[in-house]
């Protein structure tokens, strides 16, 4: 844990660092293709089934690519200081958050709007984002108050630093699998002839194959010890501010 | 890493180990009760309808309970020597991999045998799970040939271990989303009035919140330090007797 990198073992980093970022784009565009091409676009409530459309994009930006580079920003951004990182991190980390919300008020308009009006909370995929998006939202909640809010003593920090970082990577992976199953879902419902597999069907499968291994590239970069962040003496003087409070 | 765990820390181990011993127990209960009350139990080859029902059975029990107790080996006969420790380790994982096989077989059968046929891997469960399959059969052959194949070099196999243990719980979240999806796609799939909520709906649904929360207790307890087995005496003969291979 305490071992220092030496150079030979950071070098992979860029090359890991740049198929993560490839592959968010790559995510990223497949969804546009998605939206664009095969269901419509976007829209808000004055056509619900369009709006639908904001709810899966909104989701993946939010709690897979920006969760996703909010987890990874302190081992990217090495030498900056402590203290602007963990302001980034908080900052990038609400507005996934927001963003989800946006997500979430998009697929239940869709669903209370239309004539008929469609169920909500019914599938094993609505739990499993739904608890993914509440213990997201508590995360950040106790890390604000942990790490942010001043006074807090510095061993109540260290205790529940590591619970802070597996649960993190828990909510992650727990929203990765959310976000397959509503792809899967999305397949099935909107009977895009899911079989034989159409040109749909395939974009939606490898959408899913492609946050799969991005969320396991992600992991895979934050929980290597060779890549994980050195203090600087200016987080040392940090440390010692807390311990003076 | 090499902090040794202190008694106050070990005293979490064997509530831990309950709760997961009880989840297991729970998650396969519930797969017997969706497959005999609600899916017409079991059958082979005659019935491929009912044949289908051995697939999520035994995917859950091998991929699932079998491998995640594979993993927590170490950890939970943490006083037994190693050889021994490894030789169970891969059995445990061998007879996941076999009993998965059979699973396999089973959904392929019930597709091919009915009357229509009915398509194989069109759907992100079948990718991703087939996927899990056989990275996990590539786990097991690169681990034996590296754990347990006599010869092998002491500095290749400590090189190789933290890939083959982040390689381990990467394929087990694999397998996780894989059973939620497939359990989600059942669901769909069988009309089960998935909207509003039956009794099957909701027994399936508790069956995949379950397997999530057994999974992500089994990666807590594999990837704590405080709860990772030490060398004991026996182990250092067992190496010494390798570097003089």
């Amino acid at each position: 844990m305490n071992r220092l990198a030496n150079e030979s073992e950071m070098k992979w980093m860029p090359l890991l660092y740049g198929v993560t970022a490839g592959l968010s784009t790559l995510v990223v565009v497949f969804m546009l293709v998605w939206t664009f091409h095969f269901r419509g676009g976007f829209a808000w409530q004055d056509f619900p089934a369009i709006q639908f459309n904001w709810h899966p994009v909104l989701m993946v930006v939010s709690l897979i690519v920006l969760y996703g580079h909010g987890i990874l920003v302190y081992r990217l951004l090495r030498n900056e200081p402590k203290k602007k990182l963990k302001l980034l991190h908080a900052i990038m980390m609400i507005t996934a958050l927001l963003l989800a919300s946006v997500g979430l008020k998009a697929v239940f308009d869709s669903h209370n709007l239309a004539e008929p009006s469609i169920d909500n909370l019914y599938t094993l995929h609505s739990w499993v984002g739904l608890a993914a998006v509440i213990c997201f939202a508590l995360q950040w909640l106790f890390g604000f108050v942990a790490f942010l809010f001043p006074g807090v003593r510095h061993s109540l920090r260290s205790s529940y630093m590591p619970l802070h970082v597996f649960g993190g990577l828990m909510i992650f992976g727990l929203a990765t699998t959310a976000a397959l199953m509503g792809l899967l879902e999305k397949a099935i419902f909107s009977r895009v002839s899911y079989a034989p597999l159409t040109a749909e069907g395939i974009l939606i499968n490898s959408t899913g194959i492609a946050i799969a291994s991005l969320s396991l590239l992600i992991v895979y970069i934050a929980t290597r010890w060779q890549y994980k962040r050195q203090p600087l003496p200016e987080d040392e003087l940090l440390l010692a501010d807390q311990l003076a409070e």
